[in-house]
């Protein structure tokens, strides 16, 4: 049985993540998406939000799906998983970069795990949760980016802080 | 008649954005100049010096240049200024990567509105906002660089922190 | 009255192309689609055969495109057309910098004429002429990614070749 | 049971090919190297031979390895063998480029079949066929590039040549 | 006499900087590795603990290579120490992107001082001083990454934040 | 006493190239442009053309910078030479990546040979052998590109094949 772990911060949740998670399942046998907690940026929905939002979504729709938490290395994390692969969705060139120096040295750390890029669908290749969060800030309209709940959770959100 | 819009932070403006819009100005009736106010970051000179800066350069050299000052979501403000055109400087792949995603995002907001890329000058492929800011701090030369006006107004600044 | 210039190979013409003939048609009083003949490549369809594709699917779909041959500098004959600008496509990275190069040196050539980039639609981003021909000859389905009219001609074409 | 197939020229197998067969190896249950037959390009080692060289080395090494000549579409050779996957490996962004635009395109003309990518171990991050055939042409020692029975046949290729 | 500056923050010291300096150290008479003092980012280690750190680790090593502190414009400090070369190593694209920006900028500010890029060892590609931090503060083992000195006192520094 | 090697086709010498042997004479103590002769590329201008050209244009402009041609594994050309450097030229992007990948093949084939790189003006950033000829192919003047006896060749062989 081939487990993979699917990292990220999830703040919040696109079609994106969506399209790469459905991906994933269909390759391997149990996917853990993971929710890396970085203490030091300050998320706009806490840990505790996003796995509610994310297990809501996602576990009606992937029988062999989980999301979890996880702090510390991600190679220790994967291989206390029995995980054999991380995957990584890859959107654009300066993603890629980035994403092979991670790789590289998560392979260093344990030659064990092996890193895959995925590509989500084309019409997603420009959607970034940094970008959604800046145009619901805005008040642009994100339907059709993220689920329909993190929609509502958005707009929410944000009439909160005007 | 074609109004296309330039948007940016021109904190400070540079002799690479004057370059930009002169070729924005030979290509389309009316270019409106438009400067983001992007309440996050903290900016060197406020949106009122810039605002400033900008007329007093721009207005007497070119007769189909406006310069602005918006908020929210650009493509609402293109709509709403009857713009079809968002033109973007170039300058290297990264910058490409970036301005490409935006584009896209931009493209799905509203469809009505085309995003452009022109080159500036080879001269100025190497200059930005940011590193203007940068030697002006260290006590560097910045003449040929930006507008003599702009010049005059980084030494003042930078003299008064120090 | 701007007049732009839209060069290529177009051997064969693709969605991809069409999609930034409609763009440029659209922010551009006249387009000329100019079909570049290069003697060292061997093409799939003649020049002729090429005009009279572009012509029979262009024409009929915009009033401001017209479908040209043409030889020689591609800066010369822009100036002999009294264009201000050249349009190109651009789908990524590696694209981007030989347009970039080629660009900057028919700004060398001509400083007068302004090249500008745009992005067609995302579903085309990996589309090209190359790609097209490889599928067809491989006896792949090309429909979707070029007019119905170019599928015709390339069934035919690679019946004949076996 | 996932079947991959890991598709190439392979004109020769280098140890970077031979590093993701591997890799693959541990992730997939079945791997079919599938080499690619152009016939236009001009191989230094004929179809059969490369057939030869590759089954003498993967086979006793691999026990879920099959080695395989494919014409035709990559698609429909997936789907005929039941393949769930395509593996590729990526060295650097020039080759990703090209990969993305190939994966698109697959995934266009078949969505059921995924594209993954993986990375070869860094110290084959420079290594290609045509550079192994370069070295091997001037008299260079290609040893630790690719395997000792590539190494012997590439000698008696180019000492016949001369 | 030829006197090459090696600028960086070097916040900590990684084997990939000192393979760096011994490359430079090799071609050039003499090498001055610079450390930047950017007041604007907080760094683990204080100017002086990084002066001590590689003083004790790069001169018993190199008889030609000296560790020094700068602060202001890198030309105006090159021009002073009579250094005709600035060292330059890099890893990848997205840090070419940026080194290429920085030496084109150098140049104009001193036609005199040229940049040159120098490639680690392509087993240190992914490293990186922030990602040595990531990795210390985790609880990771950055043995083989960092000099031994540089390791005890990540663990300490890390230690003492708990 | 440090000896360079820049390699190239130089079919035909730019001034990107001047540009570059210049800089290198003024970091190196000995410059060797050393013609490649590539069997397999069709040049323009003979290996005795080549060689003719570059010496009278180099010797009487740089005292410590050798006209040379060579064949086989460059790093072994190298190694007879005593040299320790090869200098390459890089533009962009694309042409790093490829340099990149033949720099560490050359490191690994000879790891007493470093690869050192530079940048050449900017406004040469677009300037390349095959670029120039085209352009002189088709009748465009490429005065300013290359250094005038050059020019005069090029028109002279144009003229001929017509």
């Amino acid at each position: 049985m081939t487990t993979a772990i699917y990292p990220g911060s999830f703040d919040p949740l696109t079609f994106g993540h969506v399209d790469i998670i459905e991906r994933s399942a269909r390759l391997f046998d149990h996917v853990i998406v993971s929710i890396l907690t970085n203490s030091q940026k300050e998320p706009l929905f806490s840990v505790e939000e996003r796995t509610e939002i994310m297990r809501e979504i996602l576990q009606p729709r992937f029988n062999n799906v989980e999301v979890e938490v996880f702090r510390g290395l991600l190679v220790d994390y994967a291989r206390q998983k029995k995980a054999k692969v991380i995957v990584r969705g890859i959107r654009a060139v300066t993603d890629f970069e980035y994403e092979f120096q991670m790789a590289l040295m998560n392979r260093r750390l344990n030659p064990d795990i092996e890193t895959v890029f995925m590509m989500p669908a084309e019409n997603y290749s420009y959607l970034s949760s940094r970008l959604v969060k800046e145009i619901a800030e805005l008040g642009g309209s994100v339907a059709g980016l993220v689920p329909e709940s993190v929609e509502k959770r958005l707009k929410q959100r944000f009439k909160k802080e005007k």
